[in-house]
């Protein structure tokens, strides 16, 4: 089904096209726009509420400013559908988020229009910045604007941009897209700042005070007079220089405006193209804004709803016919509060995700244990090693994509230190339809090679509760991984007793001859499925769930070495320096040579697709397993499974 | 020579002792524990400006507080000498930085003071915050005060930190000691921030002229004094409340105070004990306090000068007899100026940086194309793409143990965009004296999992310039990395003519039979001297220096083991994950068997010590290699050569 564009989008094939409407169309464009996304949204899945609140924005710096020429970046990215049915993919939009379709972020080789990737946040002001600087030094007369979330102002890396931006003349426009939410409601104190700017408690009402009792002077003659224009003097400079986040950092400050105004939004935009050097416009948005089940309901529901019923509002949900295993995320969520009913040392921490983690659940039950820290990685983790400094044991929760933006702090903070903090790491491997910015494929080789780091990953749900119960334990030091993927697990019964594992031990899934699979994490399941297929050809490998990538199970290993001169490996992250680069360091520590295959995530940036689709791509699916295992025992290789 | 201390200091081997004086003795103890610190370094070297700037508030904060009940975090930690001192370890102080000595750093193994290890930059606040939201937790009634440098406030660690503390009620006092200083000038605008603070020209000048304008107006009698009172209300609340970053982020502001006045600073202290919640208190001090040379001469000289001679303030220099190599540092510098004045495309970036990885020299011959960013690794990275996308190469200098930090922004912003980014490591492998914290022991691995990234190391000052040669030449996208140790090279003419290197070719060193040694960079010169001591017994292995980890020279690899049955392989650089597990994954791919022995930075954390200890200690130093070789080939290991 292949959603209509309204009678005036239909025609704006780039926004040379939206440039010859006439400001007065700029409404309707809007609207239908804001149709466009809700009808594709509804029918396809994907981001919503940021790109709709973002439709004016979209359409009133398309038609003001000279884009490709001039650049334009979008924080996160999830705010751009409009950008991008703007420019050129409105009749490919329908395949957002699809394998071999477009990105559901910008992305530099899919537009010229897309002048910076972005996926993660907190990036759009330092790339613009750098382009901005670039132009000046090339004498390259083009405007920057970057476009980025409240949220996402509360990055570290946001802030280091706008220091150094106002240190410069550069000519970048930051436009601060305020809703007062990242996916889950903003926390922190920039976000009460900001409230208190935008609703004028204390900097526009005090500024309203005190012109109102000067006002008053003016009774008191010329002389009064005179004295009033001198205080208004000194106060506006100080108002309008000093009593300002931003003009602090020598950013001009400009605003609040209503960022659903398009037609003043036009106007503004046009007055600041020719004000030259670093400036901060501040619009306040509604997240959803034109979609009233989004407007009015969870705005964390309306983030990514899925597909929905747009006249009714209501979300589908999957029709099952018989129990279904939970989320990783969700065995986690609950399994921590369970914890942590018996273990009052136990805290959750979580960077700007306590829906995608599941963290809210302890964060509902237990308010004073449980933390959002707002869209701050790197703090996330110092402030879990202060917290285990006190003997405390942080769970500190975050995507394997944005644990990369913690690296530090998790060799400088916890394991230089030796401290005994917990981190539970979602969406490692493909992170599915959000493609290679939020793939978690680095983290087994990034994380193994710190000392003092324990590395672990479950197979299925029960493993990921005895993993979490055995990490809650008393331990000397140590930092404590655990990595699971995005996505349901395989035990539709997962309510599991707990037990301790012994750190650093596998276990045999089945006996086999001729060759050994070692999985780690939920990559067993595959194995599994795979010998399933081997199973008709007779072929029936042995298979070990190694559960630790570090320390490695030696005992297991030497048997296993031992036993077999053929050895397939398979992991869900980069086969450079990974599980597979573990088994070898072994190998070569105690001269065990064998034919060693390891599968995993390869050398190159892999695109979006479901995680399935991709896991098919690099050739570890369960039929590319079963064909590796062929071709290493010299058995033709099927194709039999390929209907997956 | 063991350094007296003064008759006061003497008697301090605790914060009790120190308790026990007089608030009258404090300026003594202040002058004492001065000298004391000048006495020490100026003969056993260390960093020296930091610690004299915070003297003062060194004393006072001992004084005042219960610690270590009280929880002290000292960030960056090169400023915590007094500290140490204070706390039971002036009589082992001699033995700073040295190997087997106390470390430079606070440390927790070292003291119970030392509460949070600190050697990176802008982690207190965090850290301290996960102490008091746990104290906080346990009702346990501690204070907690980190101290953070203004410097330190640019890292966009600190400002998480910031909004996070903000937004709690913890009992948590940030102490911002303003010297205007990190190692270098600070930049950026927050610098100018503070300092228009502190020198009132905006703030405090704004106020007093309206206090004054204002106190005019009683002339006009009651009913204007009424009004008057009105604007001073609201002034004030606006003055208070709003005007100043930090209360924008909800931290009560206090200061600024003079850091070097240890009665006022012992008053505001206590009168701060008892203001719940968290707080800041500005402190302006001089880097470099009561020790003339070093406050009015070059700070950045005087932050870490070596020994010196404390009566005339020479530094004192090596004095050399024939020409020595450079440093890699300063081979970097120059050499990137004589690229640059050729290709007008290449800018150079550091983050805070500029004399220690030698950009400044490109800074000053250049300055509108070379950028010090400030304390802000993960902006220097985000900044170069952006400048990358405007097809300029930039050359983005971080020590390795720095571009920790940026490790997200090197895989989102860079890699996953395939930006012909150049990143030069500086300090890979042992940082030396400066220890753990320093040491660039896992770039290899963390770099090399990257996909569309170039991972070289040099050999001498000439493949270093081949290079950065190489580097700068116009290629279709991948990041570059190359990384080098600190201090100096083999190559006293290193003035070479530069040439391309085919990018993933490694370089026969010299022939040999029985065993291969595949080095990587510098190392490859201890292959050198580990063959003169093996060819004494008449042992001739080959060596080969790899020059690139990623993308590996497969032919060169082909050939070596063909023809070799024994390997050993040698990096500065964490064996898990590294250089030679990439040799292993090759080995596997092409079902290679060999015996191969890996040497590098073992699992663990190293301490301090000269580069030269720490490579002996984990046996990879000339001897090291030499044994390895030895002991695979069958030989007695001889020990001659342990004079180092």
């Amino acid at each position: 089904m292949l959603i209509k564009p309204g009678p005036l989008l239909s025609k704006i094939d780039s926004p040379a096209d939206l440039k010859k409407l006439d400001q007065a169309q700029l409404v309707q464009i809007c609207d239908e726009l804001r149709q466009f996304i809700i009808d594709n949204v509804s029918v396809y899945g994907g981001h919503f509420g940021a790109s709709l609140g973002v439709v004016e924005m979209t359409v009133a710096i398309h038609y003001v400013f000279n884009t490709p020429i001039d650049q334009l970046v979008w924080d996160v990215g999830h705010q751009a559908y409009g950008h991008k049915i703007l420019t050129g993919r409105r009749d490919i939009f329908h395949t957002n988020r699809m394998y071999n379709g477009i990105s559901g972020f910008p992305k530099r080789k899919e537009s010229e229009y897309d002048t910076f990737g972005v996926g993660h946040s907190s990036t759009s002001i330092s790339g613009a910045l750098g382009m901005a600087i670039a132009n000046q030094y090339k004498n390259d007369n083009r405007q920057h604007i970057a476009v980025i979330g409240d949220g996402a102002m509360t990055g570290g890396l946001a802030f280091e941009g706008m220091n150094h931006a106002g240190s410069t003349n550069a000519n970048l426009l930051i436009i601060l897209n305020d809703n007062c939410m990242s996916i889950d409601p903003n926390v922190g104190a920039l976000k009460d700042y900001l409230t208190d700017v935008t609703t004028s408690h204390t900097y526009n009402k005090v500024k309203d005070d005190v012109w109102k009792i000067l006002s008053k002077f003016s009774k008191f003659g010329k002389s009064a007079q005179d004295i009033i224009s001198k205080v208004e003097h000194s106060l506006k400079a100080l108002l309008l220089k000093q009593s300002n986040l931003f003009e602090s950092l020598n950013l001009r400050y400009f605003g609040p405006v209503d960022g659903h105004d398009v037609h003043h939004l036009t106007h503004v935009l046009n007055d600041l193209k020719d004000i030259p050097g670093p400036k901060i416009l501040h619009c306040v948005t509604v997240k959803g804004k034109g979609y009233k089940p989004a407007e009015e309901g969870n705005a964390t529901t309306w983030h990514a709803p899925g597909k929905f019923d747009k006249v009714t509002g209501e979300v589908f949900k999957k029709v099952q016919d018989k129990p279904t295993p939970p989320k990783y995320q969700e065995v986690f969520g609950h399994t921590l509060v369970e914890l942590a009913e018996k273990n009052d040392k136990i805290m959750g921490v979580t960077p700007a995700m306590p829906s995608g983690s599941s963290m809210n659940i302890m964060m509902k039950a237990m308010p004073d244990r449980a933390f959002d820290v707002g869209i701050a990685e790197q703090h996330a983790v110092t402030f879990s090693a202060g917290l285990a400094t006190q003997g405390l044991v942080p769970f500190c929760n975050i995507y394997s994509t944005f644990m990369q933006r913690a690296y530090d702090q998790v060799i400088h903070d916890v394991c230089i230190q030796d401290l005994p903090v917990n981190f539970c790491l979602d969406r490692a491997g493909f992170a599915g339809a959000d493609g290679p910015t939020h793939h978690g494929a680095y983290d087994i080789a990034y994380m193994r090679c710190i000392p003092n780091m324990i590395v672990a990953a479950p197979m299925n749900e029960a493993e990921l509760r005895n993993m979490m119960y055995t990490a809650q334990l008393p331990r000397e030091g140590q930092a404590f991984t655990i990595r699971y993927p995005r996505g349901e697990g395989v035990m539709p019964e997962w309510r599991t007793a707990m037990e301790k594992i012994a750190i650093g031990t596998g276990r045999k899934i089945s006996d086999g001859k001729d060759l050994a699979i070692l999985t780690l994490g939920h990559m067993g399941n595959y194995a599994v499925e795979a010998k399933e297929m081997l199973a008709e050809q007779g072929l029936v490998p042995a298979h070990y769930d190694m559960r630790f990538v570090k320390p490695l199970d030696e005992e297991l290993l030497h048997d296993i070495f031992r036993n077999f001169k053929k050895v397939v490996t398979v992991e869900d992250g980069c086969v450079m320096g990974g599980f597979g680069s573990a088994i070898l360091e072994f190998m070569a520590q105690n001269n065990y040579s064998a034919q060693i295959k390891i599968l995993g995530i390869p050398d190159r940036i892999v695109e979006h697709g479901t995680q399935l689709e991709l896991h098919a791509e690099c050739g570890f699916d369960p039929l590319g397993i079963a064909n590796t295992v062929r071709q290493m025992l010299g058995v033709k290789v099927t194709s039999s499974y390929a209907s997956n």
